[in-house]
């Protein structure tokens, strides 16, 4: 008989993150997380795999919002055109609410390889996905991969600039202006030769 | 005592080479590398750390020839200019009489995920590195990382190109290709707005 918890899912997410950060990721265990709210282990592993799966569960959404944000630029919009309505899409997911959690999160990542290894690898997978969309748009290679690997360092960089101590700008508004510096970059037009 | 022994350490390296790719990486020991070029054990590891060091131990020269090249670039060179330079005198270390060893090389990896992780690591390591050596000529952040890691980017596209069965042009050449496409990728000013 499963009962119902209220919003368990969140409490679950919430206490997990406070424990990570007080005292551990490597510490904390699914059962403390879930004894913090009142709940038992087995409600924990109805929402997660596993305690790793709580820092990771919503990329999944990141990604999703990443591949529409690019199927859905207009027809006219160049590939780097296209993967500007991609970091948009998907900065709509982290309104300035979320900040102090994802700031939270980071510290976590940022204590332990393994999570970092993790995040390099979900970053690796976005751009394969927003690669693929715009091959389907009929963007040829090498344009589709370069654009989509492109599109993934912006969005790291101006998420760790949304991150900063201080920042007031939106995440929506930090990969406007990194994605604007990616295109200043390529402005100058010597060419090297020798 | 240590008997000199002439280009061993070039004949090992072509001899695990053949091995790894005929018998397969795991199934390749060290003493069997050395054996079949009549050499010790002994003197393999006088050469390489590990069995992996020799499949790696060139990628220290490509970090430095990235970070020369982006130091020695023209003082008004931009920072896709200077990723430029830094592209060509990593090409140089590829002359064309390399690419049979390269394709084997990489066939050897792309079987092994953790030779492949390997590979993504020092990717990533170049990219850190080049933007290190940006910031030294006075390129501020996010461009200087957005530069590096197009550099990145761009020298894994150009040298998969370069490896491709019945590619003719060099390492120079598909570098400088994939980075005119990187150029003409930001051409497109359209930005989107919503």
């Amino acid at each position: 008989m499963v009962r119902w918890e209220p919003r368990a899912k969140e409490r679950l997410q919430a206490a997990a993150l406070e424990l990570y950060a007080s005292r551990g990721y490597e510490q904390t265990t699914a059962a403390e997380i879930a004894a913090s709210v009142g709940l038992t282990e087995r409600t924990f592993f109805r929402h997660f795999s596993d305690k790793r799966e709580v820092l990771f569960h919503g990329q999944q959404n990141v990604l999703q919002a990443f591949v529409s944000g690019v199927e859905d630029a207009p027809d006219d919009a160049s590939a780097l055109d296209a993967v500007g309505y991609a970091l948009r899409a998907a900065a709509a997911l982290f309104p300035d609410e979320l900040r102090p959690h994802s700031r939270m999160r980071q510290a976590v990542i940022e204590q332990n390889p393994a999570l970092q290894e993790r995040e390099s690898h979900k970053l690796a997978a976005l751009a394969t996905a927003v690669a693929g969309a715009l091959r389907a748009r009929g963007i040829a290679e090498p344009a589709a991969t370069l654009a989509a690997e492109s599109g993934s360092t912006v969005f790291a960089l101006a998420f760790a600039q949304w991150l900063q101590d201080g920042e007031q700008r939106s995440l929506a508004q930090t990969s406007d202006d990194v994605l604007g510096e990616l295109r200043s970059l390529s402005a100058t037009r010597t060419t090297p030769t020798g």
